[in-house]
This record gives structure tokens, C-alpha cells and sequence, in this order.
């Protein structure tokens, strides 16, 4: 890694410019509650890619489409035999969506372009920006598509065969607005890749920390629950005779907290979704389905977090005469992301007089599934009140400009900046 | 009350023919799964009226119908100045409601009749048997409408005016089927009423015993609850700074569940519906809408469940900083039924050596409501699995039969028997 030459070391990003490029791209999909409805492969998402190749080609950067939709913006540098260092995320939003959430990601990587333009630096490695197609799998389920089929983690076929509500498949609607390209998906190599993202948790702001340099990536295990009881007359049922299907899902419920509060704060554990049935007023519950997901960062402890949960549904379900079965519908591992790029974050961050802390992400991300394959990093800024999936979703323009920062001082010291 | 002669001593009604009356009216809305689906008032109820009224007239039987729909068969006793002793029950139906829920009260009080008849006993006093007009509610809310009325516990206007799903008056569904009487409804006087009724419940089943004596009704209250929490990136926010909603009603369902195991089994506490917002998987629950119900055959007791549930809620919301409140939203006392008429009950129960135990109705019954203005108890017998409100709803030809001999010893008792 090249020390920054003093032209490089001063350098910052236009705080203004990008903030009034996040505002003027939130208008493709824009709501009128402020935030973002522009679903993966939408004539929305159409708009915006459109806009981001136009921004890349009038500063004379080559824009390349995979099979996948994802677009490719290449800074070309000084060593053409070097792999680029990648900065990426996604433009595509949740039905009701913030600003920030991915889009910040992209646009900043942008603005490291423009400013090392401006400044007339060229790097030693090329820089390449990436916008991954649907990360969050709102249209077209799974989500972190592009990023996944990139990473060899899901099959391209599967991928461009999933339909959204009305039938219409992936590679169709990659096709109605012009992003089918004719590169391979996966064939393309980086030398590292870095994601700027909101946390989209509350902990950055709780503790007026400006950067989270992310290290990992939560694993997660989720499941399908059931509670059978017996329904029974509430009004002539006496309690020593009930088998009430919600006290034994309240009594599992807290049981899980427990759970999640011993693994606090690098587990969580949470219950969602709840039906309680029949749902009359004067019937003891017979029946509760419920919806349960455990994360951590460690797999061990994510393994031990199941099997405590288990042990308390059989403990509850002896002890109530109410069945409660979980059944595992979905897991994935935790990711570790590369220590190497997480020290060059951290470095940077420092290095700008950015108070910064690791951070372990609780959500999945395009760099989840990237590094896989690339040695990856995540840099975290604050959001207001860790309001994400929301309208509502806030982050101040002087903390998208730190991050920005980061990202900037970030790839030019795993690029290198060339000499003049 | 005068002893039985020798004649009236030993009578029974014939099994037989109760359990084929009963079979033979649920075939008035009989539903494929052998259950009964006849809302008051519908036209299969105009049929099951019909039918009753023909069977009352083929014996003699003078039949009356009040304003209100109520159907008043009179079978004369010796002494016309004294007051009739009624047995009274319904015929109409839950929408997916069972054969003997209010339909063995009425029919039970037709084979009393009959086993008079039979015997050539003459009563004393005059017998009534009733059958109430929409104890149900299901059609038109309120239920024990037509014995609400009588006890001038509801509004006569109001009661007529109240309409169904279609908005058909409860005047006009009255014209419709033809049993709109000219009779002021609660003109009419009683000596007493007795009620036979199935339990609704476990308990007579579960201890193996023959007959309940019903010397009250549990008063209620009814609440609609609210819990606020915060809504919640399940991924990214960690435990200690989570405000689950879901998580302080699970701690106050057991709270509830607690106050009533104390007052167990005279006291019941019952969550029925639970709403979780906003039902997504991957977020904290934010809200949670819920009933309560809490019932007591000791008003005092209820008040201090009341209470201690206010309590509960101040407790968790503090230690969770989730508010929850609840709102009382209805309420109806605990009614005491007539010591005597019990007490004649509970002998005639065991001259006929049926063991039998006070109960307290944990449900509401057209008893409860003429209890206001008539000396007044009621007489349980088993049924299957204390299910009820269902299709599935059952007693056995026994059971039955032990009710009806109760019944009409009981009855003969209070109207005392005429010397030949």
C-alpha cells in the first residue's frame, strides 16, 4: 500500500454535490412522504441506472452491463495490469423506501470519481463503481441478486427465472428496461470491494460514533412457529382446566428474549410475526403461528442460540400440555469480511479525525454475498433514530459526506495514487 | 311446596322421545357437519317455531307469542290464581352453533309436558314453557334479547330496531316469519323459572358429575387493549435498545394469566384477540392490539382482577417503556340466582340420586336476564369435551334425560301436584 502523496492526503468530497445528487436521483420513485418506491427493474429503477450511466459516460467513464443488469463504472488507472479496487451497493429501494438505504453507497462512489477528477489524481490500480442489481428482493425474491449470482452464491439460471407478483421473470424485466448486457455475470474480478451504507440500527447515533468500520456480518437462522393448544369457552372454562395456546407462545416468547438478551449485543433474537386463532373475544386461543429469526455473529453461538430455543419450546410444551414446534425455514452463516480492508477503513476514518468503532452488521448486504469472493469491508454512518425499510429513513448531509470520505481516503490507499 | 303423591314420585320423562325431538328439529338449518345453523328470527328458526307451536297445540296446550317474538305454551294447573312456574330456554342457533346449546332447554320443557300428560298429573300451579327470542346475538346484537326485554333489562324500541348484516329490523324479521304477538312482552308473571341448559364446559365432565346446580353467573369485563413499542430493524437493533411491543404483551398476558390463576376457579382472565403490528419478520413489533375479558361470580373480586390487571399494565410499561393501556369497554354484573328455587333443584337431583355440585355460569343465558325479575335457577348437564359454539357441540341421550327428570321434578315441586 503507497503512502497518499500530500495532494491526495488533503483531500475531500463535495459535500454539497453529493447531497444534491442524492436529492435529484430521489426523485425517480419519489413518494410523497419523502421517501423511495423504486423496486428492482422498475421503469423507476430504470430512470435512475439510465441517469447513473449518463453522469458516468459525460465524465468519460466506460459503463458495462452483465447478464445480471449489474452496471460496471470503470476509472481506468495508471497499472492496467492491477485488479480495480470496487466501491458498490444499489440504487434499488424496499415499496416504501428511504433515500439512503444502498443509494448512498452508489452515489458516494460517484463522488470519489468527481473528486479525484477534479483534483486530477490518477490512481495506481483502476477504481471500479458498481451498482448491483436488486439487493433488496422486494419484486423479486431472494434478494442481494446480483451481488449473489456475482459471488457464485446463487445460480444465474435460478436468478433470472424468479418472477415478480405479476409473472413478469427477472431476465424479462431486465430486458424491458435495457439492462441485459452480454458480460458473464462473475467473470469480472476486483482486488477488494468496499460498501458505504446507513447502519440502519440505532447504535452509531446512541453513542456519537461518526464511522463503523464493519468487520462481520450477522449469520441467521430463521423459523416457522406453531403453538397448538385446545380452544375452549372463556367463559366456562376454569384457568386449571385451559391449554391456552397464547400463554404458552407469551411464556415462549420471553423465553426467546432471554435467549437474546445472553447474547446481547452481538445476538439478537425476535419474533414478528403473530396469528393468534380463532380470535374471538370469548374463546381461549387454540392456536398461535408465529414467525421466529435468531443472528449473531459467531455461528457457534448462533448453533447454541437454536438449541436453547428448542429446549425451552419442548420445557414450555411439557409443562402448558400446548404443542410448540419451530421448524428451521431458512439459515445462512455469519461473514467475515477481509481484516485487511477493515484495517484500511479503520485507518482512514482515523486518519480524518472520525471517531469510528468495529461494528458487526445485523442486515444482509451486496457485500455479504461479495465476499464470498472478494476481500470486502463495510463502512457504516449514522442514520436518524436507526430508521431504515421507512419513508422516514434520515442521515444528515455532513455524515453521507463522512462516509464518503472514508470511502475515498479508503480505495486511494488500497489503489495507490500515482505520481505525477 | 307440597310432597309428590306416590304417582308424581317415581316419573320420568321418556328418553326416547326427548333425544328424537332433538334430532328431529336439527334438521330446522341442520349443517352437513351436524351442527345447527339457525339465527334467530331466520326462516329455519320460523320453521323450528312452527313446529313447536303445532306440537303444543296437538296437546292442548294454549301457545301465546309476546311483541318480542316470545313463544309462551301454557299448560293449566288446578289453582288458576296462583302464578305459573316456567321452564324457558331458546331454539335459535350460533352460525355454526350444535344441537343442544338453548334447544334442550326448550324441548327438555315440551317432554315435561308431556310426561304430565302421560301420567295424568295434574299440577297446582300453571307450567310455561318459553322460548326466548334470540338469546344467541349472532344475527342481532344484543343476545338475550327476548328475556332482556322481559326483565326490562333492554329497551323494547331498541331491541326492536336493532338490525342485521342486511339491515332487517328485528320488527320486520319478526312480521317476516310471523311471530310478531300482540302481547306486551314482561306483562306476563312468574312464580319462577328454571333453565336447563348444557354446561358449556369441562368441569361436570371432567369430575364425573351428573348435574350442576347453577346458583349465580360470573359478572364481566371486558377491555380493549393497546401496546406501544417502537418498530425495529430485527437485524441491526440490539437488545438493550429495543422497545418490543410484542415482548411487553407476552409479559402481561402472564401477568393476566396470574390474577386470574389467583381467583381460579370462581375467577377466569382471557386474551382472545391479538393484532401485532406491523407483522414483518425481520422487524420488532411496534404495536399490539389485544381483548380482555375477565369474569368472577364475586363482584368485588372482579373489581380487585380490574385492579390488579391496571396495576400489571403500570408495572411492564414502566420496566419496558412500552405503554400499554387498557380500556373497559362493557361490563355486566355477577347475578345471583334464587337460593330457593336452587335448593329445589339440587334436591330433586338427588331424590333422583344424581350426584350434583353448585356451579357458577361462567356464560351468559336468558336465565340471567329473567333472574332480574323472576325467582329464578338454572340446571347443567355434561357435554362432550365442554365444547360448544360448535357443530360439534355433544350430550349424550342420558345426560339429557337426567336434565329433563330434574327439570320436571323440580318444576313439579315449585307448582306442586294436584290431589286426584
Amino acid at each position: 500500500m503507497l503512502a497518499d502523496p500530500p495532494a491526495a492526503r488533503n483531500l475531500a468530497v463535495d459535500r454539497e454535490r453529493l447531497w444534491s445528487t442524492l436529492m435529484e436521483t430521489a426523485r425517480f420513485g419519489g413518494t410523497l412522504k419523502g421517501g423511495i418506491r423504486r423496486l428492482a427493474l422498475s421503469a423507476e429503477d430504470g430512470q435512475v441506472r439510465d441517469w447513473l450511466r449518463a453522469a458516468a459516460e459525460q465524465s468519460g467513464y466506460a459503463c458495462s452491463v452483465d447478464d445480471l443488469g449489474n452496471m460496471y463504472i470503470v476509472r481506468a488507472g495508471r497499472d492496467g495490469a492491477r485488479l480495480p479496487v470496487a466501491m458498490g451497493s444499489h440504487l434499488d429501494t424496499q415499496p416504501t423506501g428511504g433515500k439512503f438505504d444502498g443509494v448512498l453507497g452508489v452515489l458516494a462512489g460517484l463522488e470519489v470519481l468527481r473528486t479525484l477528477d477534479d483534483a486530477g489524481i490518477e490512481t495506481e490500480a483502476p477504481l471500479c463503481l458498481v451498482n448491483w442489481t436488486n439487493e433488496e428482493g422486494s419484486r423479486f425474491a431472494p434478494g442481494e441478486m446480483g451481488s449473489g449470482v456475482f459471488a457464485g452464491e446463487v445460480d444465474r439460471g435460478f436468478a433470472l427465472s424468479r418472477t415478480d407478483g405479476d409473472g413478469i421473470s427477472v431476465a424479462d424485466a431486465l430486458a424491458a428496461i435495457g439492462y441485459r448486457g452480454q458480460e458473464r455475470c462473475g467473470e469480472r474480478r476486483f482486488a477488494a470491494m468496499i460498501e458505504l451504507h446507513i447502519e440502519q440500527g440505532p447504535v452509531l447515533e446512541a453513542e456519537r460514533v461518526d464511522i463503523g468500520v464493519v468487520v462481520s456480518a450477522k449469520g441467521q437462522i430463521w423459523f416457522n412457529g406453531v403453538v397448538a393448544g385446545i380452544e375452549a369457552h372463556a367463559g366456562t372454562t376454569p384457568m386449571p382446566l385451559r391449554k391456552d395456546a397464547l400463554l404458552a407462545f407469551a411464556e415462549f416468547a420471553l423465553a426467546v428474549e432471554g435467549i437474546a438478551n445472553a447474547e446481547a449485543p452481538a445476538g439478537v433474537g425476535t419474533i414478528g410475526v403473530v396469528t393468534v386463532g380463532p380470535g374471538s373475544r370469548n374463546t381461549v386461543p387454540g392456536s398461535v403461528r408465529f414467525s421466529l429469526e435468531f443472528r449473531h455473529s459467531d455461528q457457534a453461538r448462533l448453533e447454541a442460540m437454536r438449541t436453547q430455543a428448542l429446549d425451552a419450546a419442548r420445557r414450555i410444551s411439557r409443562a402448558r400440555g400446548c404443542d410448540i414446534v419451530i421448524e428451521p425455514i431458512w439459515s445462512k452463516d455469519p461473514v467475515r469480511f477481509s481484516p485487511q480492508v477493515a484495517d484500511v477503513i479503520r485507518a482512514s476514518a482515523s486518519g480524518l479525525g472520525l471517531s469510528n468503532r468495529p461494528m458487526v452488521s445485523g442486515a444482509g448486504h451486496d457485500a455479504c454475498a461479495v465476499a464470498m469472493k472478494v476481500p470486502t469491508a463495510m463502512v457504516f454512518v449514522p442514520c436518524k433514530d436507526g430508521v431504515s425499510h421507512n419513508e422516514a429513513e434520515s442521515a444528515t448531509p455532513d455524515d453521507c459526506a463522512n462516509g464518503a470520505n472514508v470511502l475515498l481516503h479508503s480505495v486511494l490507499a488500497l489503489a495507490g495514487v500515482a505520481a505525477k
